[in-house]
């Protein structure tokens, strides 16, 4: 399934990698630490993004990519967007080595931004 | 495998459902909205506990629970224990009806009152 265009005008895209095999429990946690961290980031930065972002019910997005290149990729491509992007490395007590690249968060931004650079990936 | 005491004096627990059998990407960013939703609740009652806890680096852990009977029955476990409780409800907009409880999150709160709540439940 392909990442559907939506009504919303901003939102959190969450990237992850599909090559580490992290189970469902591992993924969402990583998932989380990087949705709040983002979130504190761009408080920050960009507090009328944060602000459209609740208004629009906090839209978050899971998207995966198949290993460290395209998450290293997805995440140059954005920061060169200007868009806020927040990777989690893993302290490796379960599952990961300590400082792996386990999924980077791209905004709270506009969602036209966001599907500029991520439109091609697909839904975890 | 059961949930582990650890070393941290803060954290934040979100409970899933297994019943509804959602994907990864959709389980993934529930705890996320879960979490977000949280730490602002939190924010707003308790900057203490979220200050220790991202002094502890903002650990996360995900447990389950089989359905909704024993997700309420957590939840109000939890806010009878006196800790922040945050349900979220999907907005039916995939894999589930809209208003259906998939997750909750208790603290970001002191460790050993979450674990007194939740010890007994096992990791996702």
């Amino acid at each position: 399934m392909s990442a559907r265009p939506d009504a919303w005008s901003f939102k959190q895209v969450i990237v992850v990698r599909r090559d580490l095999r992290m189970g469902t429990g591992k993924v969402a946690a990583q998932v989380a630490h990087a949705a709040v961290a983002a979130v504190e980031r761009v408080a920050r930065g960009h507090r009328d993004w944060l602000a459209g972002w609740w208004a629009d019910g906090q839209p978050k997005v899971v998207l995966q990519v198949p290993g460290a290149p395209e998450l290293d990729e997805v995440g140059a491509r954005a920061g060169r967007a200007g868009l806020p992007v927040t990777v989690v490395y893993d302290r490796g007590l379960t599952q990961v080595p300590a400082g792996t690249a386990t999924c980077l968060a791209i905004g709270p931004a506009p969602a036209d931004a966001i599907d500029a650079v991520t439109g091609d990936l697909r839904l975890l």
